[in-house]
């Protein structure tokens, strides 16, 4: 019998998905980071959803109020990859019977933050009792029609870029799980980007204005997996000639024996933005980042073949389609 | 250490409204059966969320599609009482394990007979692995300032009014988790109650175009609870002189040797909607009701003496603000 064992996360939403009738005109198809509702000819109500379990998604020595804030900041990611200013929100919480009054304070306060710190409110829920902690966040803003950054626009020439460096998140999570080495300070700095993440909105939002961006997503399922749902979505492929690792990153690969592109391509829950950029408006683009404090790095071209190239230093290698899944692990 | 066991679920959210940044102006104030958004001067975004958590909400023998299919008709059901047409909803699933492919499908199909039996599609999501089966659904619609049915606006004098009758859920939930017993008729009726449960959008939204409608509520946590809530937030009581009771539930009291009214008034998990209606607009709300099928049973008056009060054959008795809730049985 096939059960979850064997289902892979993208399985079992496919599966889901050929159970539900299509509405009529969606302005976003399925499988993109949020879905939408028309409100009227220019502007259409966002919409997305995620659910935070702490036994997969919460990392051993992470608060509550960490937690609790990381699932909205979790959702605030995908808004930020698309452009649009999150309004408003809800929290369905799911709450094992163990947990103490200061720790609900604590789950509350770190909802309070997530949402206050990318100017959000929250203004409603509901709370049940569950075996482990589930925050479900829905998460709502409005965008005109015509700023969207989807997934699929992506044209071979384009410029990709990203909005910071990768690798922190995973080496920290190596730590945390595997017991992998760092230097104290290095350690301190990963462990940092597993705690306390932060979505890119400002960034998102300025490049969104700038209409130099084609295709956008979220890297929270690592950067090769988001590459790989451009190429995907836009039909094209990729060739990458720049690794964003973080600073440390090749330190920490070298110290423990792994390979460092590994920890950059194909690590997860890091939330900067995969951009592909017109060539023509990179400079504004560039600016657009930088205007708001951001960042914004090229790494490679967008090709008409469709693969998924990685060539540094002459030598070419395969980016493989894979990433965070939650059901990974399992199925691996 | 003051813990769940010991906390009720009101006094939870409570706890997290404390440490939550308020929403300037907010449309719908916490604590009614749904949020808004104010969109512009007179349309406002609706939403709602509500989590099912299998080992609370899901009783024994109630199969996967009827679970799915339940957790989004208790959503539809605050959108009934809020006289607002759900378009939209997003779905999170937490999954055990344990689930097989076909119970996937079986899960999927339930959620898109929910939605589309009200006219609602299913237009997002994610999937998560968890303990517990858990479906979060965040449910959205549009409705026009003035015309939403808050908890607030009963007057003395108003008439008490509810969608249907009461007690075949919790005389089913008695048979399926304590052995109560039954005649095959009557029982396979009160289960089909909890299995199938249905919200009153029709009436909902005829009885919001009525304009006859000064407070409303979905009865999900209960007769009575229902009635408290109106009674807090408008600042009334009541004297209720029927009592709504469905067909065979005194049957079923008698042979199980328990009080009908608890069963009556105490119960939970029933969908009927509570309301409070001008006594001038009486017969315009009951004709609205019944041309789309449903049924308006006057069940008592409003008083602004603060009390609930029971009065059946001259006998009085205070109606007591309890219901159901989802810690309920850890801190009764």
């Amino acid at each position: 019998m096939t059960n979850l064992r064997t289902l892979r996360e993208r399985e079992i939403i496919e599966l889901i998905l050929k159970q539900l009738d299509r509405m009529p005109q969606m302005p976003i198809p399925f499988g993109d980071d949020v879905s939408a509702y028309p409100l009227d000819n220019s502007l259409m109500l966002i919409l997305k959803t995620d659910m935070l379990v702490d036994k997969t998604d919460v990392p051993p020595s992470m608060s509550l109020w960490q937690a609790s804030r990381k699932a909205v900041v979790m959702n605030i990611s995908d808004f930020a990859a698309k452009g649009t200013q999150p309004k408003v929100m809800l929290v369905s919480l799911g709450l094992p019977r163990r947990l103490a009054k200061k720790e609900i304070i604590e789950i509350g306060r770190g909802l309070n933050a997530g949402a206050r710190e990318y100017n959000a409110y929250v203004i409603g829920g509901d709370t049940n009792e569950a075996s482990d902690l589930v925050i479900t966040i829905s998460l709502f803003g409005i965008a005109k029609k015509d700023s969207m950054m989807l997934r699929s626009g992506a044209k071979p020439g384009d410029i990709v870029a990203v909005t910071g460096s990768f690798g922190k998140t995973s080496a920290g999570l190596k730590i945390l799980l595997d017991n992998f080495e760092a230097p104290k300070k290095i350690r301190g700095i990963f462990l940092e980007s597993v705690f306390m993440p932060y979505a890119r909105l400002r960034e998102g939002l300025a490049l969104s204005q700038s209409r130099a961006v084609t295709a956008a997503i979220d890297s929270s399922d690592g950067l090769a997996w988001s590459l790989n749902e451009i190429a995907r979505a836009s039909k094209v492929g990729f060739l990458i000639d720049k690794l964003p690792s973080a600073d440390g990153v090749k330190k920490f690969a070298k110290i423990n024996r792994i390979d460092e592109f590994e920890l950059t391509l194909y690590g997860g829950e890091e939330y900067e933005l995969v951009l592909t950029i017109k060539p023509k408006l990179w400079k504004k683009a560039k600016e657009a980042a930088e205007k708001v404090g951001g960042k914004l790095l090229p790494i490679g071209k967008v090709t008409a073949e469709r693969k998924l190239l990685l060539e540094i230093d002459g030598k070419r290698q395969v980016i493989e389609p894979k990433g965070w899944e939650h059901f990974k692990s399992i199925t691996a």
